[in-house]
């Protein structure tokens, strides 16, 4: 074990059954450091929406792994000659596509800290400090965003799986069935149906699937004008259902819908779920940042009343994915349905100690903490404030630049940091439009400098901004917006 | 944007909006690789079980987060201050408890990589390279360990989610069911069942629970006197099942259980599940990585015939956690099972690519292939295979220590890296012998050198030695020996 070699030369190898010895590690990765701080340096002379056509990244691996082991230099090189052609780049100021999002300097190293100790935090013993900076952080992100004491927090890896437990406790929630025993198809057992707006995220319905409800059993509500989901439609829906059969268990409310960001009427819908019985689940994934804004706190009223409520640090808060918070009122409740602990999990220490494999699915659960924790460190809560604050005024800015132009519309109110908006020309079918549009997104993003997304909006094609990097600055979006008047005009 | 400040001057945050620039990531990245590069090289110094209390870390941590950005120093000092004391040093050369694994340098470094990248590759545009090296690496694993082409493969979090998403698939495969659309409870739904051994891991149980099988959906088929599925009762359950009004769809055979990594005798359950029209799916979540050793593709036999094969390469592949590969024979029916696309994601760009969202339920998927394939060019195929005989070896060597012994007696068969054992008093009852095995067990524990775990074999208390580490020596096993035969000598 010594610094005789570096990972170029690898010697350590041939006669080595270990590891790379300490030194070998240090120098490779320096050099790791500096490649991503050089990638970090000149992202924004890299196209942001790869470039690659389907199949030549994989024609270009070797089709057999080596056999004997490679220099670290190869390792570094390809990542320049194979990976990069190939990387729509996420961390790209330019990206303003689904939601912008940034894996910031001290999250990408909060995640390397995090593989080095590659713990895993099943039990409250096989981690201590994983299980509980995960908790202690969490109260910190729970105060950061308003939500009162006392949540239980755990972090999970995307707001699917968030979602997914969530619903599994609300399934389990409903008196007398005991799905965790018995299964849904068990005699007797009623059909259960969730609630959610037709603007809900897919991974509502998914979750409905794996759990065994169906699409069925999942009803979407209509949304009012703003794309808020209608609350006396929900109000009627439920009463119609249990009329005829169903037994509605939970709603699901979004705050910050991944199209428009738009934000269901929380205090209402809590309402019914309360006369109801319902399980209130809320995915605030993108918009729940937002709420660190005094400004912007309104976006979560309600939501001191939901049972289980999801934000993503991934999406909005400079941590690299994944890491998806989930805020619990009953606890007990998800480690009822959830909780098996074989013999060789059974422990006498510690026998009030969480155990996190208790809340969810996956027995595995890594160290997500340490990069939140860095991040907002970092930043300070006042940093992230600011930094959120500056999103959210660039999108009104430009906003104003497409609110100004008579060949561009606004089509959706701009709570946060996403405008959706279309071209518009006079006299042509919508349709015709519709191509257009799609033409014109195809243009802007075939330049590189920017990527963009887009959606449906009652049907309709609409173009999406989503403005959520670090490096996003003002520039970038005069960019997208010149882009977007000359692709408008190559349209006629 | 300068270098002139430093990560720990930071003046660079008051009056910026963005990340880190370049230089204080380079500065910061290097003070963090040279942590980690003195972390591992002072592993050995640190107790392997964290010898904290709970709420010890907890109450360390401020209960708000900072107003303002702290220094980069002192979020590596808390490293040491706060975390470490809590930690329990899965990367442990004395780490021996449930499978012992290793954070690899190259591992380490790629998921450091791979968190700079931030991609998500839910559709295959939104990071070409992302989907397809996930597809190149799986393709070299799949040779690895022998399983023939073509399959499909895919890299989850962990082997529960491999695990219950091949189970979705299972579920859906049934003919004329359509769970997807109309869910368990419909009309007409008949109860399901799956198969899987008293040994099988409690990831089969909890997917069986979320699915909404319920527990009584999983019929626990009894072992031999190996731990292996007893396929005759197989054979016999599927049948008595059937003629009682159940549906068998599934079977989850083990290749490496996690008490004593017995393999299930998977060549007859595929012939059972051939004739009965029933999913094999295999979890070797922790012995594939064996198969790539001439003389243990043995363990992988029958293994062709399997629906959904699931190894994590976070076990015994020297990758961070988490990473766990999924084989599927016929991946339209986990993308039948699971594919939703939303408007936002409906693109016309590259129809016949591969989405990855479209086979699972978690939308979000990070590039995890990167620390895989840095681990295969680094060590090579011929260097990993040395280090995975070295374990298998330690673990004979470890084996017969207890063998010689008349103090001791090994309890399963050591098919791999994994030792079942425990002490052994003439004359005492079993109660008093497990209660002796546990005391025996905390007394090794508290040392703080090594870090051994327990089971229940017939509900017999058994100690465990798991072999996984690359830094594990003969000289670690000594230690746990030595103690082991001292605890046991102060038992009486």
């Amino acid at each position: 074990m010594s610094g005789d070699h570096g990972p170029d030369e690898a010697p350590w190898e041939l006669g080595d059954l270990g590891d790379w010895p300490p030194e070998v590690f240090r120098e490779a990765g320096h050099r790791t450091v500096d490649w991503v701080a050089d990638y970090v340096a000149r992202i924004e002379t890299l196209p942001v929406l790869a470039q690659v056509q389907p199949g030549e990244i994989l024609r270009s691996l070797p089709a057999n792994p080596p056999e004997h082991g490679e220099s670290f230099g190869n390792l570094l090189a390809d990542l320049d000659g194979v990976v990069l052609p190939g990387v729509t780049h996420w961390n790209h100021p330019g990206f303003l596509a689904y939601f912008g999002i940034t894996a910031s300097g001290p999250g990408i190293l909060g995640e390397m800290v995090a593989a080095a100790f590659n713990t895993n935090a099943m039990l409250w013993r096989t981690s201590p400090s994983t299980t509980e900076l995960e908790q202690g952080v969490l109260d910190w992100l729970r105060g950061m965003i308003g939500l009162p004491a006392p949540r239980f927090g755990l972090l999970t890896d995307t707001a699917s799986t968030s979602t997914l437990v969530a619903l599994a406790a609300a399934r389990e929630s409903v008196p007398g069935l005991d799905v965790r025993e018995r299964g849904l198809s068990a005699p007797g057992m009623p059909r259960l149906r969730l609630y959610t707006s037709m603007e809900a995220h897919s991974s509502v319905e998914k979750a409905a699937i794996v759990l065994g409800l169906g699409r069925e059993g999942v009803r979407k509500i209509p949304t009012d004008s703003a794309f808020r989901m209608d609350v006396a439609a929900l109000d009627a829906a439920v009463r119609e259902d249990r009329a005829s059969g169903w037994l509605p268990f939970a709603v699901s409310a979004t705050v910050g819908t991944t199209s428009t960001t738009s934000v269901d009427p929380v205090p209402a819908v809590a309402a019914i779920c309360a006369r109801e019985g319902l399980w209130l689940h809320v995915d605030a994934a993108y918009a729940g940042s937002a709420a660190v804004l005094p400004e912007k706190r309104w976006c979560l009223a309600g939501c001191e009343h939901a049972d289980s409520l999801v934000t993503n640090p991934h999406k909005w808060l400079f941590v690299p994915i994944d890491a998806s918070a989930l805020f619990l009122r009953r606890p007990e409740v998800l480690r009822r349905a959830l909780q098996l602990v074989p013999d060789y999990l059974q422990t006498s220490a510690a026998p009030d100690a969480v155990n996190l494999m208790d809340y969810g699915f996956q027995l595995g659960r890594r160290f997500r903490a340490i990069k939140l924790w860095w991040v907002i460190r970092t930043f300070g809560v006042e940093g992230i404030r600011r930094r959120i604050a500056e999103h959210c005024r660039l999108a009104e800015v430009f906003a104003s630049w497409v609110e100004a132009d008579p060949g561009f519309e606004v089509v959706a109110p701009v709570p946060f940091s996403t405008i959706c908006f279309r071209a518009v020309w006079p006299g042509i079918t919508a349709a015709e439009r519709d191509a257009r549009n799609e033409r014109v997104l195809e243009r802007v993003n075939a330049d590189g400098r920017v990527f963009l997304s887009h959606t449906k909006l009652c049907g309709v094609y609409t173009l999406r901004v989503a403005i959520g990097n670090l490096r996003t600055e003002e520039r970038h979006l005069r960019v997208a917006w010149d882009l977007l008047r000359s692709a408008r005009e190559g349209e006629g």
